[in-house]
């Protein structure tokens, strides 16, 4: 049997009690470790688990999944993904392959704690979230606008919508690979303030690029900023997309939501508890939200 | 501090290790049970927790909160919540009220699995889910069809809509209160037969309301009912609303997701696994979905 198995958002606790028993006894263990990150490492997840643990990055899942899979059929395999299992589709692949495999292996899955829904702690109703984008880092030669079509169609309904922002883990140096040598770039997280700016400057334009102006995530837009959520050190800060581009949130995971004009009472009364400023919240709440959708 | 507990979706199991620390040692321990219900009775959670529990009805955390909260100040009390925390707006509600207390009450947040992400165990793309709705039991008098608006607004999109179906626990017996008696229904769970017929009722209209015919949830949409999702007796069923509406999923919790036309190949190759009839659902996947968005 492959169990998969969420691994929820914070440290090596968030795993549930029965995802814990099988870790215990399976015969292999693998961390994805490519679409998303833990707070923790790898040695504070092993320590916790008395198991060893193998780092499985996009390499391995994608060209070595026979390794990974090889006599699953027989013995049990615990595959850990942070967050949510299926929040990426990379592991729907996994899953359907197991399917595909000659004999078939069996799946069990093991949802939790995703950012999808641990976002509701910003106060925003998850049943007012459009579709979920996400936030590439921008290059000088790549910037790529197509999340704002995306947000349009939320922003046009009314609907909050979350933001996932770009991680780049293991990258491989392009100017190294060109002399012939695998190196990997550190580790990069994008923040809420890179997002922040990112969202003004497709509406506002650069001098290299017209911007779309649609209206859809100007400066004075209400947005929420959310880091490590989940974890004691969860922050959540509330603001124009204009004081966001300011704001720390610290160290990693962050994600944005832009707020819609759906955002009702009870909703703006948790949220501006979070705000940096929040005579302004408040005052644009009332002028462009309150009741407009 | 009040710590508001995810307990997953399926029994006394899904709990974190970090949740099962803080039950373990909080001075009370609470079960919000109005408003999702875990697939285990108390008993279960209480032997496996170690500890009391008392129930959280609708009555007592709308207007006996204060006793929930009673010194939380002061010692640890633990709410605990099936599925992940914010979910169901109560709890934006109840974290507000802490907020509120004088003196206030530190909360803390633990989230775990949702339906509404878990609902991806059906191969459908998370990114491609519109709003999430909801269904509730219709009655001869009641059959308000406000759901179909948001759910052709998804359509429209091309996206994927997940329906979230009424549960009844703890409700009076209205002919008793008439009598002056409260007596309390047996709790009622909607099926994923319930939900495709009340969905093709709403679009095909009956003798006594005309029909909303946009083309929005008629008999041969496709769609995937779920049931039990996370639990060891997990069960999905893919067909068109019609063969739905003659399902059986089973005991509950059943959800129902309306596939929009998005649907790209491999959410199609994943679902057809679970299709009642694939020779069907391929031949209306590739009349009416496949590149058709």
């Amino acid at each position: 049997m492959l169990y998969i198995i969420g691994l929820g958002l914070a440290d090596e606790r968030d795993i549930s009690t029965r995802g814990l028993e099988i870790v215990r006894k399976a015969e292999r263990v693998y961390l994805e470790a490519y679409t998303a990150v833990l707070l923790c490492d790898k040695e504070q997840l092993e320590a916790f688990y008395g198991r060893e643990v193998i780092i499985a990055d996009r390499e391995m899942v994608e060209s070595q999944s026979d390794d990974i899979l090889a006599n699953a059929d027989t013995v049990d395999v615990a595959f850990l993904v942070v967050g949510d299992p299926f929040s990426a589709t990379t592991h729907t692949d996994f899953v359907l392959r197991c399917r595909q495999n000659d004999p078939p292996i069996p799946t069990r899955t093991l949802p939790n704690a995703s950012i999808l829904t641990a976002v509701g702690a910003t106060g925003l109703s998850l049943y007012n979230f459009g579709q979920t984008v996400s936030m590439v880092f921008f290059t000088d030669e790549w910037r790529p606008d197509s999340f704002y079509d995306r947000v349009a169609e939320n922003v046009k309904l009314g609907l909050h919508t979350l933001v996932l922002l770009d991680i780049k883990v293991k990258e491989p140096d392009l100017k190294a690979m060109a002399r012939g040598k695998i190196i990997y770039e550190p580790p990069r997280f994008m923040t809420v303030a890179q997002c922040a700016s990112q969202m003004v400057e497709v509406e506002e334009g650069t001098e290299e690029k017209e911007g779309r102006k649609e209206d859809v995530c100007g400066r004075e837009k209400l947005a929420i900023g959310v880091a490590r959520l989940g974890s004691e050190g969860e922050q959540i800060v509330a603001g124009t997309l204009e004081e966001l581009m300011e704001a720390d949130l610290g160290k990693p995971l962050h994600s944005l939501v832009l707020c819609g004009k759906t955002m009702h009472e009870m909703e703006w009364e948790f949220a501006r508890g979070y705000a940096v400023d929040q005579e302004k919240f408040d005052r644009i709440w009332k002028r462009d939200y309150a009741g407009k959708s």
